[in-house]
């Protein structure tokens, strides 16, 4: 598979950025009856929305939330403080709207879509949820590559068609989320040999691990990292080798999101691993995303910094699910409201600094 | 004025927390289908609110925002970057709907009331705010105690009585804020007071000054200390020397607040070391209130840790009007709803940790 062919598609530009539109933004903030500068970054929000949109007035209303669930071949060396059967019955419960994501999704008014991307394992008929599996989950990536070429393309593709139905839907935002027992791992490798990092820097407690878990982890990772070597270097063929279903519809959906112009909240420890790999294949799709949070995971910072990335919001959350970002969306829809909605000076009769 | 003698009303113990229902959160928060510990702070949130509201099911859905405003004379020294004239001025914006709090309020659906405790120009008859002038502004304490003692207990009683309005209107968490040019200086004395703390630790931009403002503004700082010097050192006499009728108004809100057991979310700076003055009046108060936000303000930080207070963002924000206490308040919601909504592992079969 050194010679995996890149699908056409990913090839297409990013879309462009509206300049002019930032700049009357940064105008109209310089207006508003505030201290300039005092909304800090959710005056640098308004500023990055309104080159996104194209628009001197924001809207971050209509939300697509897309959860990618899948299994890990992984989880069979124990990395991860849950069962593998945990993956079924989360996708179950994302089903019957029981998991923080769902919560979340409620009261936020957003759109909430689950793609089964593939367990190890039966999942029997469950409603509310697009079912596209791809296997059984991943192989055990210590002994062979993750994925085919052909499950690579087809996972990054269905990333892509979520994206394409959030378009159509008149979407604002997209935050995409996953699940899937021992994806930290995944991550963690993945995140290992695309930044040449050694994994105790990046391995952590994932959903729970104690201390000995995680010696157990950082082990798996080199073994997987001496496995594969100098053949997975290449980002796509890294994401073959170690990654995971759900990862690389990740990848496909912020890639697509970028090319369609449609703007991106990263979730957590593993979203932000899939926008990596995605920057690493597409480089200027990064433009397109915003990140929501730095998690308790130690790779995380490592990784955001790597990206030039400023996480809005230092909470401590592990879940992934999308629900870090979600948890930060409240403050993207505030920083619209502010821009669009405040006095000016001039409106107000307020004096500017003197 | 040594002879302070204090309010009665100040000497009402504070509300007794619920412990039986902060363990029955504990217990749920176990039980919830996420990895224990997952939600970081939002269930930590979940686990004080609990004890706060003495209820397994949290709500903080009815939300009172108190904006009090004030002008200082201090102000006459050049510690603002902006014109006096501007405290009637955002006053009047208040009134109409065009500040970041109106805003804020309205997305938010939260109560929001203005109150006006002295100005120093002529601010006519303006509606949507209550007039309580206590005198046109504080006297500049450099060369005189701010306010006499009736000033400081009406303050106080101003803050108590917004308060009592709030819990007879149901409402589950009070926001107090603050307006007035020259306050930065006023909460950044009356802290280097209360912390014995030299002014350069403390004072910063405020809502905009240069490296030379900021210089002027330590000088000044410490001709106050100087000159009210130890017969300042009880907080009550510090809050009547060198705050504000606002600051005072604050400190007199939460501290009715925790009388009356209505949890509070603290603003920025300003906010926080009204909250400090009213811990070292009456110490208990501190388990009711909530922190918001550490802001740019450099003495904030310091503040934070005195009052062992853990804040939830940190965005850079240095506007005060309670906005940063209000651009938190979706978190506390969020938190309230995982806690409530979301299904247990027995309810949706879901496997625990191994």
């Amino acid at each position: 598979m050194s010679n995996l062919i890149t699908p056409e598609w990913l090839q297409i530009p990013v879309a462009i950025l509206d300049k002019a539109s930032r700049k009357s933004a940064l105008n109209r903030q310089t207006e508003l009856t505030k201290p300039p500068g005092s909304l800090g970054r959710l005056e640098e929000i308004a500023l990055v929305l309104a080159s996104l949109q194209g628009s001197l007035r924001l809207d971050i209303q209509n939300v697509q939330i897309t959860i990618f669930a899948a299994d890990h071949g992984i989880a069979l060396e124990g990395v991860s403080a849950f069962p593998q059967a945990v993956t079924v019955e989360m996708i179950k419960n994302f089903a019957r709207g029981g998991a923080a994501i769902n919560v979340l999704a409620r009261i936020l008014d957003a759109q909430l879509e689950i793609i089964n991307l593939g367990t190890a394992h039966d999942i029997g008929s469950v409603e509310n949820v697009r079912h596209y599996p791809l296997g059984p989950g991943t192989k055990n990536f210590i002994y062979d590559p993750a994925m085919t070429g052909d499950q690579l393309f087809n996972a990054l593709n269905i990333g892509r068609q979520a994206v394409r139905r959030a378009v159509s839907a008149n979407m604002h935002l997209f935050i995409g989320g996953e699940m899937g027992i021992g994806n930290t791992t995944s991550a963690s490798t993945l995140s290992c040999i695309l930044l040449n990092a050694k994994p105790e820097l990046i391995a952590g407690l994932g959903t729970g691990l104690d201390a000995h878990g995680v010696t157990h982890k950082i082990d798996i990772i080199q073994r997987a990292i001496n496995y594969h070597g100098e053949q997975s270097t290449a980002p796509l063929e890294a994401l073959r080798r170690v990654g995971g279903f759900e990862i690389a519809a990740l990848v496909g959906a912020y890639i697509h999101c970028a090319q369609l112009g449609l703007p991106v909240l990263i979730d957590g420890f593993i979203s932000t691993v899939a926008a990596l790999t995605a920057e690493r294949i597409c480089p200027d799709i990064k433009r397109w995303l915003l990140f929501s949070h730095i998690s308790a995971e130690p790779g995380h910072g490592l990784i955001l910094d790597e990206l030039q990335a400023k996480p809005l919001l230092n909470l401590s959350l592990r879940l992934g699910e999308g629900s870090g970002a979600a948890i930060a969306l409240p403050l993207l829809r505030m920083a619209c409201a502010l821009h669009n909605e405040m006095a000016t000076f001039t409106e107000a009769q307020v004096s500017q600094k003197s």
